[in-house]
């Protein structure tokens, strides 16, 4: 398989399900700031020009909560979703909806306003309800989605990969995380496992 | 299980399914108008203030994707998604998510603007963008991501009473439909649906 990504984007969760699957997988990263995501190579990966993109043998997914998913029905001695109970798997897929629909689309404001509008001081207008956006939807992640010690409870899941990378965006978008503690104390525990870890580091170096 | 919803919104799609599962449910409508999403009594139902919810044996699960998959696994004789085959489950998956996280938040821009922004002005300009990116994610769906006769191809599933249920909001946002003809000629045989007409039914009395 082959994986496409760019640094610091939700690419991230899928690039943490593969490592933790233990998937045999090449990668290739995108530079945002030259915009490789919009160039014809690309484009033919990918039409939507976003990422992730997962590269496999009978064809090409896209999509954070498909190719989350997909690694966990692919590798399931892994163990990354409840995928012999379908209410569990509801509520596994309920939270990465969330995470996808509503606290990512949130975060989006700040930097890909465009998207929404082409007036340049409607999209500055934008930033300014993102901190509060996003710190909303974490009280509600801490509060009543988050079950603890991770997302679904005692069952470490794609969902902890997925919703350890949108806590990485909080500080950008100026809201602290240690007002939010059990999510704070989840994306420390994330710090310490080597597929995070080598993840990091394939966005950093 | 039973069933919340307001007419119009996204429900339609998980309405739809149920009926087409042949599920045993009650349903309660929601009067957007009267705020009825913001109720005490509903948002102990699902604290986002949004529909679809339902509400099963085991507990509420929230989300449009997450309800489709749910409703497919549990009826399997209905076929109503690739259970069988975790690439295309995965292809569903992306669909329904597209849907989810780009062409329903782009749609939500003209009447939930304040979503992202306060100011009136803001709101306003949000609305200016919408039916051209509307156009765009439907000329994609059309080009790339529709396989015909439906979304997946041979297979009737979930993705297309998702597809059907967006594609139902393009005249409000001043985008034909007509000009998505494969798009347009399965929302047409959809309405010939007895599902789809009883839930239409439920949504327009």
């Amino acid at each position: 398989m082959k994986f496409y990504y760019a640094p610091n984007t939700c690419a991230v969760a899928s690039h943490i399900a593969l490592e933790e699957a233990g998937a045999s997988y090449e990668t290739q990263r995108l530079d945002f700031s030259k915009s490789e995501q919009r160039s014809d190579d690309y484009l033919r990966v990918n039409p939507k020009g976003r990422v992730p993109a997962l590269v496999t043998e009978q064809g090409i997914i896209t999509e954070t909560p498909a190719i989350l998913t997909y690694v966990a029905q692919t590798y399931p001695a892994s163990r990354l979703a409840p995928l012999d109970d379908n209410y569990a798997f509801a509520k596994m897929q309920e939270f990465n909806a969330y995470l996808c629909a509503t606290v990512h689309v949130a975060h989006a404001h700040r930097l890909r306003g465009v998207r929404w509008c082409d007036d340049p001081g409607v999209i500055e207008a934008l930033k300014l309800k993102v901190p509060l956006n996003m710190a909303e939807c974490f009280h509600l992640i801490e509060t009543e989605l988050f079950q603890g010690p991770w997302v679904l409870g005692e069952q470490y899941s794609v969902s902890d990969m997925y919703l350890f990378t949108v806590s990485q965006w909080l500080e950008g978008d100026s809201v602290a995380i240690a007002d939010f503690p059990r999510v704070a104390e989840m994306a420390q525990r994330m710090l310490t496992k080597a597929a995070v870890q080598t993840v990091l580091a394939a966005n950093t170096n």
